[in-house]
């Protein structure tokens, strides 16, 4: 199971002011649970940092975690907004699964999460 | 006649936040009820779930329902959203329906329902 | 000059909620009043139906009506709209014109319908 | 099963010369005969005419033959290219099939006749 | 009828030289023999002059003669080539029509003519 | 110097409903006041016409009066809008100039003119 | 290791004409034997059949078969060939291999195998 | 070190109207204070200019001094920020830097500034 | 008029080896010598050095010359091979013009030289 | 200067093959050695190896050793197709070089290396 410790992070280099960070990690990977065929897709990651930001390579070995895990879309982008949330504490953020074609459908789920709505 | 009950749904695995789910099909086709000549065309279907996602390869063979069925394109996009929406009460659900050229002109169609609003 | 007479109607099948129909003719064609030279472009038409939707094959022969007919993009553009909200009598309706170059400049004339602003 | 005598001729308007004309029917669609889920697809034309040249309307019945027979890709394309040769008897021919993806695959098949080389 | 005598010409500027002159008209239309519908495409004429280049005006005025012409795709893009051929008397040349989707189907024809082959 | 003098206009064919007129002119030069280079760029036009609408050749040449002046993006972009203001007097007129790269930057400027905010 | 014994076959259903099949797999991934970090890419088969046609739910599983696998590009490649090559026994075959950026460079192989060359 | 002192700016030829000037530099390069290896990308710069608007050429030799300078992509986004808004002392400001691809992942950190919020 | 002695050459920095440079400007005017209209297109110049290369300032110094020049599309593209090639030299050269819509038609026009078939 | 000794080699995983290794760097910098400013621009490498195969890495800091070089378009070109074949020893390359838009104009170096033509 992929683990939320093996994200690192940096400090934020501008915390007064309100900024959009996007990351955009076109190779992700995982397992269909039912079938146990591979699903390939798109994750898209924005945020607005408060302390902290999130430092690359550890998003990668993070997303990398996912390759042999059978996870359905919908959980796999709500955890990875869940375990991204819990490290970083921004302000808000939202994270988009885009998904290849499967039985000639594409699928995409986007979750939100905002501070102020806690 | 393309029946609901063939539609399957899993619980929503994070009930308590409001997301949004996306499926395009763009391999939908039926039977013009004039012409009897086939029509084409791609339907969206985007929703906020509540208890219920809808569970994929069920939404495919209830699409599939429709190749020899003769229906308007007004009557099938709103058909598709009165089926989802009671099997699966979500929060809100917009259908559309992207169908290729007949005569030299193409048409959407874009129907939406809000629980709210009822 | 095109009679809007041509245009039929169909029984609106989903009357109680207010959805969108858009239909795009690509294959628009009229005549310069100034020049006697042919005009080229797009119509696009948006509209929330109440009781009617236009049939498809009659919109096609009302717009062949504007072929031979002297018309500036912009008379062109808002009489399509006068013509197709007397017959329909929709919630709402939008009609776009995009048009090919003229002396190095193309075109876009939009006009929009409201029930509510009359 | 689809009968080529479907296919309806007309005489060559310039047959003293060589020249090309091709169809694109992007809406083919088929049943896969080991699944028995339906196959799409676009289907590309392109010949040299001898004395006779396909007519459009009767093409497009033929082709819509195909829409519940269960049929591999690498036959349907054979099988087109065989009947428009036995019906127009052309100078030569080429009938490719561009198929959507299934299982994350999308597949194309090319065949070709030619008069010379019977 | 579309009269070939309304082509104009000028004196090649460069005529020791081959060289390959191609004008795109976007806005051709004519009308189906069959139906009665209007057809719309776009002509391509790409040649290598003699002593002759096609005027740019009296050609737009020529495409023009189609407009309520019936005329199958085959018969109107040899016409078009035998027509300029004969006024302007070129190395070699090609005329092809690219035609907006019928019944689902669009159809391209090209044909061409040279010198050496007469 | 450009004079507006030179744009005609001619009455609105719908005054009594608000709808929008787009005009692009992709053909746009001037010369660099700086360096004395030319540039080049597209000026897109939208307003809503009050009484009057401007004509399109008149509008062809105005922009043509740019071509050997020197002047600024962001002062060509205003004066554009300060003309045709004061000589249509719309309800609402927006003019933007995408300007083509120098010094590996392009630059777009774009302003904005309200009746009701005067 | 991949074993190409996985490979399952079905009869040419049109032996006696050269004909080209191709299959485009864009969900290939590997890992870099070097790193042993994650390689993405997409592989495109394209072959004449002699007496056999691959079948394509068994080519899926054979490139799912180097998921977790340590293997450059142009190995790779070529090994898909050898394999594709032993079991279908073609007329001609080629392999390509395009692959997603690493250190800001992304890189295609492309191996051919051709019968008569044996 | 970069010096916003390099920055030159000329009157803004319409003061007494808010309008918005955009400039795209898409050759920005830097180098990653990680790794010590060069990134690339995009800046865009939107603003409402007050007196003062940034001169071109000076605004790319203010870019041009990041090549050779370690910074994260965060920093150098909000840095680029605080230097034009403290040289033009505009209305509203918005940086927005798009890099390239790194280890499988694109960034984009946007960055507004508004006078109001002061 | 338009002088071919602007043009500025350097030495070939690899003399012995044939290869290929393309330069493609895209802001390239003239005037319609009929109708005093500007016309406008996008040069591209291929070839193959001997001994010079042109430099690029003074090429672009000497397509500005054609800024306020009256001249055919297919003189104006003639006449630019016969410069260069006056001036280079080269083994071999060809000279694209691709010109903007003039009438609903837009036109390229493209000459070769080569140093063997002189 | 850039040396081509920091380039390594591993050896060809299938040497009695001809095939085709590609690799595109979009990220290329140099220096202009006539205005010292930078340019940019994305190297494209091709090539049939013999024993030896270009590690990817090595070539990245090979290419990235240009990045504060004042060199011509066509000199980086042909030097980088020098180093590679001296270090490969390759059967067949080509170096092509797409350069950024510099007054306006972009420009394009093709050099190719033939074993066959030594």
């Amino acid at each position: 199971m992929t683990d939320r410790d093996i994200l690192e992070t940096f400090e934020n280099p501008s915390p007064k002011r309100d900024y959009v960070i996007q990351h955009v990690a076109p190779e992700f990977t995982s397992v269909c649970p039912k079938t146990g065929q591979p699903d390939f897709g798109a994750i898209e990651i924005e945020y607005v940092p408060d302390a902290l930001c999130v430092e690359l390579k550890s998003l990668k070995f993070y997303l990398q975690g996912y390759r042999n895990e059978g996870v359905y879309y919908e959980r796999a982008v709500n955890r990875i907004l869940d375990d991204l949330v819990a490290v970083l504490k921004p302000h808000w953020m939202r994270v988009t699964g885009r998904f290849s074609p499967r039985g000639g459908m594409h699928s995409t789920v986007t979750a939100e999460w905002d501070q102020d709505e806690e």
